[in-house]
């Protein structure tokens, strides 16, 4: 068997957003079998209308490449700039966008599941999800699949 | 041997507190066995005097189902709307709340350890933890539960 | 061969920083192989220039064990009181620095290895990561070591 790795995306801010989509597609390039489950925030990244625009928050984040104190990241605007320089520092280096990652993830196999509670709780609808996400499933089916799993992973 | 999975719970916000306890819930009903490890923030999920009661942050969360303008969420009160909305929103799909579910885990033989660290740095004594809850242990021992484990994640 | 623990440290706050060390250190300690993958904002832990002074936001985060509303957070000099009380906190139980917990690390054999991508991405050279951290690499060069760990986890 393929050495497998299960992952749970639960985040659905642009920063957190890249990892699963990251390790997903480089362990899909070495020939692994990846299953990601979007839950939570997490399904804003395989929901059409939100996965191009997903932010990053300027503020409670001091770990942030620029620091910035928090009365000025309060300030209309501030997130909108912090996604921007985020993203500016990723076209810099040609990371690709969270659309072009789900479009290399599904190529390259990796499977993509909705968590059905997150759009039953979040009153969201099958036709809201990108075409490359899988039909939803539970939580029993997933664990199912990364009992499996030589990497498993909380993201 | 049965199907193990250990999880770490280091979150205290109330939408950080279900995933641990859906994902122990839900293996341990498939027969697997499950322990959970409360540290940092983590610790309150099984601390009598604040489980029931845990909140969720309404800025700094720009995936937040409905988005809310930095500056909103400043306002006095925001935390408890942010709270009482996701309460709403829980209560609407019939999921059910932070107490609830830890009785069911403990019904289903989910092990639920408070960390002895946290516990010290946060000055908290055993008596302020719920009656659910094992006797406190160490990252050593966790960690010799969870290399048994088949499913290991951070939360 | 020996269990493995691998461990990817995605977070830059001080109190965040704490949990892959712990357990990094005590796994060592108890004759684990550990290798942790620093990304993202879990860089600054092996940045030279910022390690010692890690932060913690004292807004967005309703579980901090001393609460406080939103708006109070928001005043100048608020992350620093967090920070400090937090520092205060550990330093009552006797809870090593970063740098000491890095230092002991390295020490006990843990590797600790910068992701090149996001040294490229925050354009930070190899001069600015403290000694005791070993040559950078890639995603997939991590996902190897981690597929034969028995212990895998994303903080």
């Amino acid at each position: 068997m393929a050495t497998r790795m299960a992952i749970i995306a639960s985040k659905g801010s642009l920063d957190m957003a890249y990892p699963p989509l990251i390790l997903a597609s480089t362990a899909a390039a070495l020939e692994m079998e990846v299953g990601i489950f979007f839950t939570f925030y997490g399904l804003d990244i395989v929901n059409k209308k939100k996965y191009a625009n997903l932010k990053v928050s300027p503020i409670a984040n001091p770990a942030m490449p620029v620091p910035m104190p928090n009365m000025i990241g309060m300030l209309p605007g501030m997130t909108a700039m912090a996604t921007k320089m985020m993203k500016g520092m990723i076209k810099k280096t040609d990371t690709p966008t969270i659309p072009e990652f789900i479009k290399t993830c599904h190529e390259l196999g990796v499977k993509m599941w909705p968590c059905q509670l997150t759009l039953d709780i979040m009153n969201i609808s099958a036709e809201d999800l990108i075409d490359e996400a899988e039909k939803s499933c539970g939580a029993a089916m997933f664990l199912d699949y990364a009992a499996e799993a030589d990497i498993t992973l909380f993201i």
